[in-house]
C-alpha cells in the first residue's frame, strides 16, 4: 500500500470516528450510555458493522470515547469562556453563566450529559463508571482552584472554604438541570442565577454589579 | 371456589405482590426502571413467571406499581418524621434532616430512588415519566407548603421567595446524594448540612439553636 492511500485510509477512519461520537455524545444525554452498541450505530449512521467495530473494538471502548468526546465539548463550552476573564469573583461568575447557557442551550439534547451518566452509573464498577468520575473530580478540581484564586485575589471573605462554595454552586447548576430537562422549563435557570447571586453576595468582600437581581426578575409581592 | 379459599388465594396475591415490589424499589435505585423485567423477577424471586405476569399484567404496569410503592417508603421516612413537628421554621430543619438521613441510611440501595429514575427518564413522555413528574410535583408542593407555613408563622423573612428556598433546599439535598453515591463519600452530607443552616440563617428572622454550625465541624484555617 502506498503512503498516500494508507493516509487516505485513516484520514476516512477519522472522519468515520468523529461521525460516530457525534452520535453517540448525543444518545448518552438523552438515554445514557447502555444504550449504546455498535450494531446500533452502524444502522443509524448507515455504516458496517464491522467497520465500526474495527474503529471501537468493544462497547465499552466506544463509551469511554464517548466520554472522551463528551468532556472536550464540555471544556469548549463551560471552562474555555470562563479562562477569558482574570481569575477572581468574575471569572466565578462567568463560569456559572457558561454553565448555565451550556445546559439550557442543549448543547448535549439531554441537557447535561454528566449528570445523565453519573446518575446511570453512580452505584456501579469499572472502567467506565470509574472515566465518570475521573471526569467529575476533574471538574469539581478545576471549579474549587478558580475558587481558591478569587480567594487568593481579595474577592471572597473566609466565611464559607472552597470546598463548600463549590459544593454550593455545583448543586444549584445541577438541579438547574435537572428540574429544567424532567419539566422542559427555563423557570430553575431563573432560580439558579438567582441563587448564585445571592451565595456570591454573601461570600464576597466587594459589590459588583454583575450580582445585583435584574430589577423585574421578580414581581412584587409574589412570595 | 368457597369465600375462604377466594380470601386465600387474594392473600397469597398480595404477599407475592409486596415480595415483588420489595425487590423492584431496590433495583430502580441501583439500576433504574428500564432494567426491571417480569421474567428477571420471578426467576430472582424463584416465582413463576406467569403468577408474577397475573399480578402486574406488563412492564409498564410493573414500573408503574414500583414508582407507587417507592412513593410510599418515601413519604414514611421524609415527610411524616417532619410533619411530628409543627408548622415554622423548625419543620423545614427537620425535612432537611429527614432528607439527608433518607439518603445517607441508603433507604434505597442505590440513594434517593426518585432521583436515579428522573434521571433515568428525563428526556422521555409516556406513563412512566408522567409518573414520575407527578410524584416530583407533590413533593416540591409539600415543600413550597411548608415555606409557607413558616412565612405566616412570621418565622422568615421576605428576601427570598417559598419557589426560590424550595428550588436551594432541594438543589443541597439532591447535590448530596448524587456526590456521595458517586464518590461513595459522607462529606457531601456534611456540606448540605452546612449549606442549609447558613440558607436558613439567611432567611430567617430569628436566632434558632438548631440552626448553629458545630463547632468541631471546621478546622480553623481551612478554606
Amino acid at each position: 500500500m502506498t503512503e498516500r492511500r494508507l493516509d487516505g485510509r485513516v484520514e476516512r477512519g477519522n472522519q468515520t470516528r468523529r461521525l460516530v461520537l457525534q452520535r453517540t455524545v448525543q444518545v448518552g444525554s438523552t438515554e445514557g450510555l447502555e444504550a449504546l452498541s455498535l450494531g446500533r450505530l452502524a444502522t443509524e449512521l448507515k455504516l458496517s458493522k464491522s467497520g465500526v467495530f474495527a474503529l471501537f473494538g468493544s462497547k465499552e471502548e466506544l463509551q469511554l470515547a464517548t466520554i472522551r468526546a463528551a468532556s472536550k465539548i464540555y471544556v469548549d463550552n463551560v471552562v474555555r469562556p470562563a479562562l477569558a476573564h482574570p481569575p477572581g469573583l468574575r471569572r466565578i461568575w462567568e463560569l456559572s453563566e457558561s454553565w448555565i447557557r451550556y445546559s439550557s442551550e442543549r448543547v448535549f439534547p439531554g441537557g447535561c450529559f454528566f449528570q445523565k451518566v453519573s446518575a446511570e452509573y453512580s452505584s456501579r464498577v469499572g472502567p467506565v463508571p470509574d472515566a465518570i468520575r475521573s471526569a467529575d473530580s476533574g471538574w469539581r478540581g478545576f471549579i474549587r482552584q478558580t475558587i481558591v484564586e478569587a480567594q487568593d485575589a481579595g474577592d471572597l471573605t473566609s466565611d464559607r472554604t472552597a470546598e463548600q462554595l463549590t459544593f454550593e454552586l455545583t448543586a444549584f447548576w445541577e438541579s438547574s438541570n435537572t428540574q429544567s430537562v424532567l419539566m422542559d422549563s427555563e423557570a430553575p435557570y431563573v432560580q439558579a442565577r438567582t441563587a448564585v447571586r445571592a451565595l456570591l453576595r454573601a461570600a464576597s468582600t466587594m459589590e459588583a454589579d454583575f450580582l445585583r437581581e435584574p430589577v423585574l426578575s421578580r414581581s412584587a409581592g409574589s412570595r
